[in-house]
C-alpha cells in the first residue's frame, strides 16, 4: 500500500496509534496546534535540531527503515547527551514521496519509537508533507539539565586532558563497505563497522553522568570527525590542544580493515565523522574519578591529550613531534 | 557570491553575526550541540514545527527571500497563538541548493529575524545543509504558558459561539493572483490578497489575550481551511458545529474579485487554506466581553456559528437551510 493511499490523516492516525498512552510529561501530544508539555523545575531547556536529507545523509540503498529511524533520534540524543542533558520529548516531521509504502512508514516509524523508548523520550508532536524526490527526516528534541549541570563547548582550561568514549573510525570505513559492498557485508568485521555507521548508539547516560558529576568541563559530540570537533571546542573555550595519534582508541575490526599504509591508520580516526562519542576536557585531578567510572561503560574511555593554552590550535602528534594533518578537513555541506 | 563560496561555517557565522548578543531565557544560543534557554517559571512548554518545501509549500517566483523568512516563522507562531501560549525560542533549519546567492539567504533570515523580533523570539540553534534541488525549510518554535491557561482543540462544549478573527479566503485568493499574475499583482486589490497569502500576520496578541482572560474553550488556526479545521475540532471535542454562510467575514477586495457565482464566495472562504486567522469556541456568556475586547482588534472577530451536540458534524448553513460542502476538503499532501 501506497502513502497516498491512507493520506496526510491518515499518516498521523498511524503514527499515534503506536505511541504511549500516557507518557510522563506530556500534557496534551500530538493532534494540537502544539504540543504542552512539562520541564522537571528548576532545570533548564536544551534544544537540538537536525535535518536527514536522502542522498545527502542517507542511502536508502544500504540503510532499512527502521535504521534509520533509530539513527534519525540517535543523531540528536548525541548532540543532547554532549551537554550532559536529559531528553525528553521529540518532534518529528517528515516530507516523503508520495509513493513510499506505508510498511516503509511504519518500520522507520518504529525505529524512532524504539530509540526513543530506549530514552524514556516521549515523541510529541511533528509535521508531515509530500516530498517530489527525497525524503526529508527533521528531528527536534528537547531536553532539560541543571544550569549548573550543563556543559557546553567553551569551558575547557589548559592543562585539561582530553577524553573520548568508544573508538573512532569505525562510521566512516562502515559508511566505506556499504559503499563498496553495495549493503551486503562479507565478513563480521564489516558487519561490526557498518553497523557502527547505520545504527550508532548515543551516550546518553555517559554525558548526563559526566554532568552530575561535574567531571567534564567542556565536551561535544563527534559528528564532524575529531580534528573539527576538537577545533569547536577550541575556538569556543579559547585554548589549543594536542592529540597524541597512539593514543587514538581503534577497535579491532577497524584496525585489521583500515588499508592506510601501516602506523597511518588514525588518519582515519582523526578525520572520521559520525563516530557520534563524546570528547570532553576534565581537570587533571579528575583522572582516577573517570578511571574507575569508565570500568562501568561498555564503550570504554581513553585519554587522548590534553587542552594547551591559546592560541597553539590543535596539534596531532606521534613519538617523533608533530604530524602534518592539514587534509583533516571536517565536511562541508556546501563546499 | 553562492553559498559554496562561504561554507557552512561561513554561513552559521553570518546568522550568528545578525542575532542580538543578549537575548532575554537565552543561556546558550548558536555555537554548541544544543541550545540552553529558560522557560519562565510556572509554565509549561509549548512546541511546534512546521515545515516547507520549495515548490510544494512556497514558490520562489513569487515570493521574495524576505517575505518567505517572515511568512517560515509567522506560520509557527500562528500554531503557538491558537494554543494562546506565549512564543520563547526558535530552531531554524535549512537545507539550501549550493549555488543559492548569499544575498538571497541574508535577506530570508532578515525576514526571519524581523518577524522573530516583532514577537520576541530568540534565534537559538537550527541546522544547515546542502539540498540537491529544492531549498527546505523547517522551523521549530518553543514557546510557555501556564496549564491552566493553555487552549487545546477539545475543549468545545455544545451551545458555544464559534468566532473567528480576521477575515477569510484571502489567502487562497491571493494564491491565485499570484499563480495568474506571475507574482506581478496590477490592482490594489489584488496586491492586497497576495499580500495577505505571501505575508501573513500571525494573531499572537489576541491568542494570548483570548487564554489569559479565560475566553475561548477550543482554538485553532486556520490553516487547512476554515471547513477542515472546524472539523479538528468537532473531532477533538466530540461535538458538531454550525457555520451561516453569510456571517462569515469576507474582505473587500476578497468580494470584489472572488469569480464564483454571485452570492457563493463563502465558498472560497470555507475551503481556504493559509488563512492563519484564529478559529476558537466560546461561551455564550462571553459575548459581550468579546465584543468589548474586539474593538481594540485591528484584524476584527466574528461569530461565525454554533457548536451542536456530538454528532451532527459540520453543516454550513444559509437562511434556507443546509448547504451542499461535499467539495470542501482540506488540502491532503499525499492524496
Amino acid at each position: 500500500m501506497e502513502l497516498r493511499e491512507i493520506g496526510e490523516f491518515g499518516l498521523i492516525a498511524r503514527i499515534k496509534k503506536n505511541i504511549p498512552p500516557i507518557l510522563p510529561g506530556v500534557l496534551r501530544g500530538i493532534g494540537d496546534d502544539a504540543a504542552i508539555s512539562s520541564l522537571t523545575p528548576g532545570t533548564e531547556l536544551v534544544s537540538t535540531v537536525d535535518l536527514l536529507l536522502e542522498g545527502v545523509h542517507f542511502n536508502l540503498f544500504f540503510t532499512s527503515a527502521h535504521l534509520l529511524g533509530r539513527k534519525s533520534l540517535a543523531v540528536n540524543l548525541s548532540d543532547i547527551a554532549a551537554m550532559g542533558a536529559n531528553p525528553r520529548f521529540a518532534l518529528l516531521s517528515l516530507a516523503i514521496p508520495p509513493r513510499t509504502s506505508v510498511e516503509f512508514i511504519d518500520d522507520f516509524v518504529g525505529g524512532v519509537l524504539e530509540m526513543a523508548g530506549a530514552h524514556d523520550v516521549a515523541l510529541i508532536g511533528g509535521d508531515t508533507s509530500s516530498s517530489p524526490e527525497r525524503l526529508l527526516i527533521s528531528v527536534t528534541l528537547l531536553g532539560e539539565g541543571k544550569k549548573e549541570n550543563l556543559v557546553c563547548r567553551c569551558g575547557a582550561q589548559p592543562g585539561d586532558d582530553l577524553y573520548v568514549t568508544g573508538t573512532l573510525g569505525d562510521s566512516l570505513l562502515g559508511l566505506q563497505v556499504a559503499q563498496k559492498r553495495e549493503g551486503k557485508p562479507t565478513s563480521s568485521d564489516e558487519v561490526y563497522l557498518m553497523e557502527r555507521h547505520l545504527n550508532p548508539i548515543p551516550r546518553v547516560q555517559e554525558g548526563k553522568t559526566l554532568a552530575e558529576r561535574g567531571l567534564a568541563r567542556a565536551m561535544i559530540d563527534v559528528s564532524d570527525g575529531l580534528y573539527s570537533d576538537l577545533w569547536h571546542i577550541c575556538e569556543e573555550s579559547q585554548v589549543g590542544a594536542t592529540v597524541w595519534v597512539e593514543r587514538i582508541p581503534l577497535s579491532a575490526p577497524f584496525q585489521s580493515l583500515a588499508t592506510v599504509p601501516e602506523g597511518q591508520n588514525w588518519q582515519w580516526a582523526v578525520k572520521g565523522g559520525e563516530d557520534y562519542e563524546l570528547l570532553f576536557s576534565a581537570a587533571p585531578e579528575k583522572a582516577l574519578e573517570l578511571k574507575e567510572l569508565a570500568q562501568h561503560w561498555k564503550c570504554g574511555l581513553t585519554c587522548i591529550g590534553k587542552v594547551e593554552p591559546f592560541p597553539k590550535g590543535v596539534i596531532i602528534r606521534n613519538e617523533q613531534g608533530p604530524v602534518d594533518y592539514t587534509f583533516l578537513k571536517g565536511y562541508d555541506h556546501f563546499a
